[in-house]
């Protein structure tokens, strides 16, 4: 879903992937470091599409929480395993979230 | 398709949309715009995935060239259309991109 309670100035990690044919164990894995996500401190929300390529949006207060998540252990592993096996490629960008607008009927 | 020949800073706009049922004339103007934005002094790329929700994510290469961009009578039209018509919800996130790391097979 949408997340639409935020405030800026706050940090987005976009994460652009297209995944490989073969995706064992791929939706269980994404499913528990998901989890694991929301879990970590600064963590305020993510948002996730995929058709032709894969879009998903994490947001965090700090550029330190992002870095103490990309650095959890198990974390780590899923990312090593998703080079491995699942990506074919993908992008990671970090960013400030400057402004913010929304709009709902 | 991925946008994977950037070089930070640059700036994203994250637009992540749910749209109504009735989609008539979207799809076409949607197309419009996309193809309209590429030709804007500034545009670097754009992204997008949709299932549940739909994520776009443009790349530019300053905050004027988004302003430039937002303030487009075509452009603006749309919007007006859009909230009208085809968007239930929307954000809309203006970061700075200050990290990017990526990986291909």
């Amino acid at each position: 879903m949408i997340v639409d309670t935020l405030k800026p100035p706050y940090y987005a990690v976009i994460f652009t992937t297209i995944l490989n044919d073969n995706l064992e164990d791929y939706l269980e894995t994404a499913k528990r470091i998901e989890a694991l996500a929301k879990e970590q401190k600064g963590f305020l929300g993510i948002e996730s599409a995929r058709n032709t390529i894969g879009i998903t949006v994490s947001y965090w207060q700090t550029l330190a929480d992002i870095t103490h998540w990309k650095n959890n252990i198990e974390h780590t592993e899923a990312r090593n395993l998703g080079r491995e096996k699942w990506y074919k490629q993908y992008q990671l960008r970090i960013c400030k979230v400057e402004r913010e607008y929304g709009f709902k009927q």
